[in-house]
């Protein structure tokens, strides 16, 4: 609540971001190893390399950590979604949505990492709304985003004829999200499930099929 | 491996099943209270109100026991899909694939327990190769069912022009797979879940849309 901040205020409070995140990190890598209900402040200290007093500094309770994880894990797969769309030339509409949906699919280690966690998440969520108050907000924004692009889309004249782009917005969502979990146990290659996407993609933009 | 048993041996057998069946029930309380890490024996005997000894008695160790819960949970799934199917008049074989895949979500308690214990295990499968080769397994059976039921009626001329009935199968499913989370966190109730799934139902069926 500050306003006049002393100097050297500005790199401290970057650094507090940094080092929460780094603990973030540290919360994700104890999750993969051993499960969410595993994950107390002492295995995150350890995993982090630091004091549990330093863990207890940056974070108030085991839950504020968890809740500040989600987050950071948000802002992790949105910088991954900013490197795939800068590596797109020319992007058209199609390409973002399938740029979007694809950074949420687990097909390498830290989108791995990432889906293990958002698992672990949603499995806890059954029974600490505070957590499924996150989640929904989380689908709630994607899910809107998924509808305004194909609704541009469909303003566009970009969509086949009789494409409801509400319903397949959350219909690509949902289909997205049921992939997954057979990526995480290796039911699919990444290629098959793009091939999956693929195929609806190729309906509602209307390719030749 | 005795091909010769004596009067009492199936009554006896009959009830061990049972008696694992009931335990496997246990297991899935324990986790949906306390998260899957936190399953051990003797929460599960005090769950269901025996001794440890008897847990050990019915399975050798708690990856025995975690196992068995997983193949109990498909036999839980199977029987409600049996009670669903029982329930329809002269069913199509749109309402045999909309009862399959409706049978998944988690739209009562029952259902919801099922699929906590389920996301759990996908989630543990990521660190445990026992767990995913289950997983692998069921998702391939239902995958399969899934395509058959399509392609015959894709011979039957029941589908609308166009339509791939492996890719739409595949499609399906997994859509009903990514449905499963947001309807245990409240994002959508089950009429909702089910107009997302019964829109492409149409689609594929040929209704009028």
């Amino acid at each position: 609540m500050r306003l006049h901040c002393e100097r050297g205020d500005v790199p401290k409070l970057v650094d507090h971001e940094e080092r929460r995140r780094g603990l973030a990190d540290a919360v994700f890598s104890v999750i993969g190893q051993r499960g969410f209900e595993a994950v107390s402040l002492r295995d995150v200290a350890a995993e982090a390399g630091v004091s549990m007093g330093s863990v207890q500094h940056y974070f108030r309770s085991k839950d504020d950590m968890l809740l500040f994880a989600l987050t950071h894990m948000r802002t992790r797969v949105a910088a991954r979604l900013q490197t795939s769309l800068a590596r797109l030339s020319r992007p058209g509409r199609r390409d973002l949505i399938r740029a979007a949906f694809g950074v949420l699919l687990p097909v390498d280690e830290p989108s791995r990492q990432e889906a293990r966690v958002n698992l672990a998440f949603v499995a806890a969520a059954t029974v600490r709304p505070a957590y499924a108050d996150m989640l929904r907000q989380g689908y709630e924004r994607l899910l809107a985003a998924s509808r305004s692009q194909l609704q541009e889309a469909a303003s566009d004249g970009e969509l086949a004829s009789g494409i409801d782009p509400e319903q397949e917005a959350a219909a690509l969502y949902f289909l997205a999200q049921g992939l997954v979990g057979p990526l995480l146990i290796g039911l699919f290659t990444p290629a098959q499930a793009f091939a999956i996407l693929d195929h609806q993609l190729d309906r509602i933009f209307g390719a030749a099929c």
